[in-house]
């Protein structure tokens, strides 16, 4: 399979989905919408959605139906960057080489327009019209929920920002890779199968593979930004050559959650292989 | 019937229901779970969580059914007051007489714990496991997220605070208050009546009177706060007599909505009343 052009088709179904999720940029309050599709578009690469997809068709259901559960965590994932760039954060001024929203916007803007993102998620997921079963629908939202919640995403850049001086260990920094991080790929890959009707053990073991490969993203991301020398960067615990082996291992232990799934998890499988081996 | 007491029973309830839904302040990272219990207890009147159970039992179903509804209405009030108070927004440093979240926990833990609450509001809602069809927590969890996104609560704030310098007419300052305000009694009302099974027509009406109760709330809440001179205050426009008379003039149009639900919705009229008369 060639994934880029794999993930290249996604993207173009989820940004169709997400452009007309997210009220008109000129709708008033103006630059509140405007700052709410400011980091959405133009995207990154969509690698969460595609997952969502994936995950989907990988228990035997159109991956088109897993699109809302995209889209929302698309969403869940930009707000947490929006208000990651503040001021009081990581202040970061640029992302993707553009201006982060509060360089664009304001910093009460950006708190806004992240808040307004994160409630958007939960939104398009209640409200889908896709031929998904209530109970189906809200066991993803709650899926979405808890990744988004203190003891995932949120929890994860508090310990995150807590840590920032210190010297961490190996388990501390992928404690919080696994709630900063990983939750969100399990997310992803749990919703998915939710919403694509999968029983509770296809459920547990795509959450289970999720939160490997996001494990794995993060750790190939450890590699990229070696340089930076950041804090919880796992490069600092085991150097450059012993996190591309943890990378590589823990795709492994991802890839042996999948062995019942056959054919039909082969792109789910390929995706994987490619957050682990990207280049940027 | 005795509203404070009616009140208090009611809040009693919700906080035994809020104190299971949080996870508890000593755990990791215990600062961020502390801050989301900082504003959350001790709480106020937990006046829009009682609508909510009110507007339950104003459909013909226990009230209890509607209790995560009410309890993931106070978790999105809260964590809205927690962003609004920031140095970006209104930079506030004192609410109901204790230091605002920032000022105890810093400002990126702010930011994070109001994340965090809003997350939790939308689990709560969907994990909840009261005898509440799957359909019908969906429609009031899509009530819920639509009220808290960016065309009502923060698309409120939002223009109040890119109006905060000059001169507002009537019509611009009750655009805002039922962004900010009232669109969140409206979900209480309706996310309270979608839980207890009522129909297309019983929701909207009891929508409307969401609405016009919250613009009457706002109105009570100018005329009390009418020495602090806000920009978007109804007491500019309308003067305090005028602002007062406007307030039940809303309750009155709140009032008609109810006509048709006999007596199971005394106590959502007695606070309907008592959301007007309050004193502070």
């Amino acid at each position: 399979m060639d994934v880029l052009a794999y993930l290249a088709e996604r993207a173009a179904l989820v940004d169709r989905f997400l452009e007309a999720a997210l009220p008109p940029a000129g709708e008033a309050p103006a630059d509140l919408h405007a700052a709410m599709r400011h980091l959405v578009f133009p995207g990154g690469k969509r690698l969460r959605p595609a997952f969502a997809l994936a995950a989907c068709e990988a228990v035997g259901s159109p991956p088109g139906r897993a699109l809302a559960m995209a889209a929302a965590v698309e969403l869940v994932h930009v707000y947490s960057l929006v208000h990651d760039d503040l001021p009081c954060m990581d202040d970061d001024d640029l992302r993707r080489g553009r201006p982060t929203v509060h360089v664009a916007f304001g910093e009460a803007v950006a708190v806004l327009a992240g808040d307004a993102l994160q409630a958007q998620a939960f939104a398009v997921l209640a409200r889908d019209g896709a031929e998904v079963t209530a109970d189906a629908r809200l066991a993803a939202l709650a899926e979405l929920a808890a990744a988004a919640g203190s003891r995932a995403l949120v929890g994860g850049q508090a310990e995150d920002l807590a840590f920032a001086g210190g010297a961490l260990e190996l388990a501390q920094i992928e404690r919080i890779h696994e709630r900063k991080t990983a939750a969100l790929f399990a997310a992803a890959c749990a919703g998915g199968a939710r919403v694509g009707g999968a029983g509770a053990d296809d459920v547990a073991r795509l959450r289970r593979f999720g939160i490997a490969v996001g494990l794995a993203f993060q750790a190939a991301d450890d590699v990229l930004d070696a340089e930076k020398d950041e804090a919880c960067s796992l490069v600092r615990a085991l150097g450059v050559e012993g996190t591309r082996a943890r990378a590589a291992e823990r795709l492994a232990q991802g890839l042996r959650e999948l062995e019942g799934f056959g054919e039909r998890a082969e792109p789910l499988r390929d995706l994987a292989r490619f957050a682990v081996a990207r280049e940027h």
